[in-house]
């Protein structure tokens, strides 16, 4: 499976280069303010001393580490702050595939493309368990599928692309399965800000030395750009994942990090419930007009995605270039989440004019 | 061989906890000023509209690239913008084991310990190529000791720790070795800006499809933390070192990207020249002091370091922490960088009490 870059660019590149206005719903990047205290985490720390841009402990600014393990209730030693959710996501598939027990990864149909590439680039292989129509994974596929050669199992909740946030009780039988079969539960919560639905459960609630919990503040905060994130470990891979860390990245890129920890500590609730609130707001416009186009989709629970099929309009690459030329929206092609919803689109709700794409959709569709 | 890390943290921490005032020579972070540009383009920054806080292209920002590629006479498409040298390192070495053409890498002893380290990590197996006494690398040791299982070379001139800069001639031969053995040489630059000698000669000066040379702002503008290295590959390794850069990191930090650009666009060459003479400065104080203890040591043609031996009293751990007790200097212990330097200690410039550090060597040895 190719994973998410190419066709991402193509549709990307194709949506800059049409000779019309397009409503830009393809990638996941906030079109909301970050918090102020990350603009002036910035520019105070432009001001500090020379020594302060120099190299910060490779595991993450020690303070940084210590906010986020008060906050998530774990041990700082086994935080390891990281460039974004994709390098925390990678470190914790190469240390799973290091343990030597079997080189399958366990991946959700639909799945977010990068957990596929990193799979293939660190020498594992692949299989997928498909979620039901709603996006929901039932544990007893996964643990019929798990098996000696399972080193670990990677989801992503609140989802993306479904949208579908798992219950408490999924992610603690995704834990005790993972134990089980001594693999890793790799558990990568970066839209936990955008649960919509209440029903959000962090894997961290299951004590265990068989689960990796993975988070970034580029959603969150609105800073994709900034690539600050985090791993929490358990002891006996927090080594191997470090030196790792260490051997890749020396460290995560410091302006970053202290900006992303002066908004950590500076930032009320009401700033994520601001944003949730927005996003909701987003979700029934959309969905409003695609029902009333007559179209299928999904209502998501969490994240920024809402995925619609059109009668007699798959969501191939070609139709959704189609769809840039003569609606003047953009979205994802399904397919690049894997066959299951090869004939859907994911529209990411990252624009305000969420309304007008609803609109223009229903109009090309009439 | 172990990397640098156990060790040299080892040292850090030892030096921290030491009940004296010590002079901390350990670790190759700069003490000068970065370019004013580096704060002025952070500042800027942070005052940017929200849509630049987002993910910029993965290899990096165009403009970055442009620039890089302008003044390094490359084509744009050959430039990736990486999380420091450390990720560019990491990237060349994995494409060149990604091509199948045998999985050893040919080092040099002395060599920087993050190498071996990599070579490691990414499953290939190490050979080390003994370099002179003064740090220089015959290439015919180097043809020697290659073979069709070579599928790397990794130099880095300037060199840590040797402070040894490479003649024009050996780097051409080293690329046309690579080329001989379809292997690629990897030169690793990143002291470019602190060449004492006026012998340096980059390896892009080598036309070829087999090398590729890395680089970073980490030390050229006294910013280790901000992670902005680059790489520039050949055409035939460019596409497999932007897929693994993409599904490793995304993209390194935007925040750091821009001051960088600033930096690059807005400084002067005296900013450089500056540097250098404060480097030269310094080596002359603290060598002249070494001279008269009676002491061993290199003369840097470049980058931040001194080794020396002092007489009975090898490099190893022990004796490093002896010298941190009783004489308040803090080096690096010899048997970091490989065995043949196992009597020697490194000594980083970074400090501006470098005579005070030689006379507290020279009262510790009189």
């Amino acid at each position: 499976m190719e994973y998410e870059t190419p066709l991402f660019f193509r549709v990307i590149e194709y949506a800059s280069r049409a000779d019309r206005d397009v409503i830009d719903m393809v990638s996941g990047k906030p079109d909301w303010e970050p918090p102020s205290a990350v603009r002036d985490g910035l520019s105070e720390y432009a001001t500090h001393p020379s020594d302060a841009f120099q190299y910060p402990p490779s595991e993450g600014l020690f303070e940084l580490r210590e906010e986020i393990a008060r906050r998530r209730g774990v041990d700082t030693e086994h935080v390891v702050v990281t460039n974004g959710a994709a390098e925390a996501n990678y470190l914790a598939m190469a240390c799973a595939l290091e343990r030597d027990r079997g080189d399958e990864i366990l991946l959700t149909d639909p799945v977010y493309p990068y957990y596929p590439g990193k799979t293939t680039m660190l020498g594992g292989t692949q299989s997928f368990v498909p979620t039901d129509a709603t996006g929901q994974l039932d544990p007893a596929a996964v643990r019929a599928a798990a098996s000696d050669e399972t080193a670990a199992i990677v989801v992503n909740s609140p989802n993306n692309p479904t949208g579908a946030v798992y219950p408490a009780e999924t992610i603690h039988s995704l834990v005790a399965i993972a134990e089980e079969y001594d693999a890793i539960l790799i558990s990568d919560e970066v839209y936990d800000r955008y649960d919509l639905s209440g029903e959000f459960e962090s894997a961290l609630a299951a004590k265990s030395n068989h689960r990796v919990v993975t988070n970034a503040f580029s959603k969150s905060m609105a800073i994709t750009g900034f690539r600050v994130g985090y791993a929490i470990f358990p002891p006996k891979l927090a080594a191997s994942a470090k030196s790792r860390h260490m051997l890749v990245n020396v460290t995560a890129s410091r302006p970053a990090q202290y900006a992303a920890l002066n908004a950590l500590r500076e930032t009320d609730p009401e700033y994520y419930d601001g944003n949730r609130a927005l996003l909701r707001e987003r979700v029934e416009t959309f969905t409003d007009a695609l029902e009333a186009a007559g179209a299928s989709y999904t209502t998501p629970m969490g994240s920024f995605y809402v995925m619609a099929r059109f009668e007699e309009y798959p969501g191939t690459l070609e139709n959704v270039f189609r769809l840039i030329d003569e609606a003047g929206v953009a979205g994802m092609p399904g397919e690049a989440f894997g066959d299951s919803r090869a004939a859907w689109v994911r529209f990411a709700l990252v624009t305000p004019r969420v309304e007008a794409a609803a609109e223009r959709l229903a109009a090309f569709f009439e």
